[in-house]
């Protein structure tokens, strides 16, 4: 007996913005789960910047997703049969199973969530992907250190607002960047940032260099890139001698846009060179052997009220296009969820 | 009572390319040596391209030279008269005397030579500045391991020639990338590069990469950044995942050409991210703590020959400049040195 189930397929592969009409939303047959098998019904589904990257088949870290082909995506759920001993109707799991609302997955390929331990859409956020790409570029990839002088792109976003408040813990000056005052308002407010520089009110590399100047006197150690464009071209002239930058986004160019007065590969060479700066890029996939460490941590933070965390809730899985073109035009707040299924 | 010497200032300050008007070899009232300082002859000069650089006001890691200020630069001299403790006449010893032919210098800031260890100009080329700077690349920034590739750009100039024979005494694919034949001849035939890429035959970073990709079939794992432009464009769609770039210089842009068709901001920004690449500018002077550990590791490497050398020899500080000039547009093979005055 099949069953049907809906699911988001890539329509098109965007040139420039991706816009709703690149994927479309659409009923499929849901096949019986095999031996070692589970179908789960999808809870929450996470929207993230990356998965723009996977609707383009540039050379990246990962394969783009086909045409007609389910969206990458990673998903909570609950189990509602199972062909693998460590799973139980009832249970609930974490797992790339795409964007659906119900999915066929390898048991092994899925993580088993404790239910009481925080809210069932944290492991997607604040304990997930987003949490643990914070915690990564502040602590291997930047080494921060208290009484340094971080700034923080995307400071309000899924992985910014982690790790202004990490930083804002050990002690560091956190400056953060985003786009609005409203942003900017809840990263002083709420998320740790000693301030923010609302991006809308500079125009170019110049006058974020400016600002940058301003909130950073001392000059700036550490930089956890997620935007790349102008917030860029304004950091790199404040950037201190051994200075770190941690590359882990670039949102301002997947589309490639803002491309015109970019910051030019010379500069950033020289500043590289001349400053004795180091640039890493880093992908969380690279580094998932630390996860539990990371939920060591965290965790605790979070269940201690230390890191708060703020979520954009779309309902409906047919309303995830829109959200996710939303969402990289940063009309996003903090993490972005759409919410495919009732909790149990 | 005064005595004339010469040296050789800064006239002019270069927009652009350098050339011989923008410097000026006069004499001088050379004064006495105080308490605590040393009078030298000069020997040898070091010419290195980081001196073109002190000729520019932009912001750098050091002073610029003033107009009208001798050029900055290291020389080996014979002590002539000395007012310090660690110093007698008859002896040889380093510093940073500037591009003169008589000097009297802070005992405190001259290192001083054992001159049966090795000929003199060495202590300026494979057991100074350049070699030193090799080897810190090389096991410091870009901790080369056996079985790695390795591209190192001005393949066989002061500090290229060092790095690619200590690349390959640890085991290495070593891919140089020089000026001409006659360089290519050299690194494969006396540096022990396992293949040589003239980037004269070469117009672009694409031709680069597809010369690149072919020397390095298996990718490249480190890169040892020395001159920017069309190599550096065509070495980065090589990388490897998780490859190390190592920016020691960058030579085809200091001058401010080859800029048009420069690799973008962008471009190296989404490869830093998608290959995970490490980036990092260094300057020798920052490991310095460290020059002891170098001398143990290649004075002996020298001494049997398994690392040898070779110099572009000028006479006469009054050609120094003609001799800096060129060098910088790639006229010299091996280490730059002018002859200032008789060895002891």
């Amino acid at each position: 007996m099949t069953d049907t189930a809906h699911r988001v397929v890539l329509a098109a592969r965007p040139e420039g913005r991706a816009t709703t009409d690149h994927l479309r939303h659409e009923s499929f047959d849901l096949p019986e789960p095999g031996p070692g098998e589970v179908l789960l019904r999808t809870i929450w589904l996470s929207l993230d910047p990356y998965m723009r990257g996977r609707m383009s088949d540039a050379k990246s870290y990962a394969t783009p997703v086909a045409i007609d082909e389910t969206m990458t995506g990673q998903t909570v759920g609950e189990v509602i049969a199972s062909n693998h001993d460590g799973f139980a109707p009832g249970d609930i799991a974490t797992g790339m199973t795409g964007w659906t609302d119900r999915a066929v997955m390898k048991g092994d390929e899925l993580r088993k969530l404790d239910p009481t331990r925080a809210p069932l859409q944290t492991a997607l956020g604040i304990l997930g992907m987003p949490g643990m790409t914070a915690w990564t570029g502040l602590t291997r990839i930047l080494e921060a250190k208290k009484g340094q002088t971080i700034v923080i792109s995307a400071a309000t976003g899924a992985v910014g607002s982690v790790a202004g408040q990490l930083a804002h813990a050990r002690g560091l000056r956190v400056v953060g960047v985003a786009g609005g005052p409203e942003k900017c308002a809840h990263a002083t407010g709420n998320l740790g940032y000693d301030t923010c520089i609302d991006h809308h009110a500079h125009a170019d590399g110049e006058a974020m260099a400016r600002a940058i100047g301003e909130a950073a006197p001392n000059g700036v150690d550490l930089y956890f890139e997620n935007v790349g464009g102008k917030t860029l071209a304004g950091v790199v002239p404040n950037m201190n001698d051994h200075g770190r930058i941690a590359i882990c986004g670039m949102v301002a160019w997947y589309a490639g846009e803002n491309l015109e007065d970019a910051i030019s590969g010379p500069t950033i060479w020289r500043n590289l060179l001349t400053r004795k700066l180091r640039a890493e890029g880093f992908i969380i996939f690279d580094h998932w052997d630390r996860f539990p460490t990371f939920l060591d941590e965290v965790a605790p933070m979070v269940a201690d009220g230390t890191i708060t965390y703020r979520e954009s809730v779309t309902d409906g899985l047919e309303n995830a296009p829109k959200a996710f073109v939303g969402m990289l035009a940063g009309d996003n707040f903090g993490k972005t969820l759409v919410r495919v299924g009732p909790d149990p």
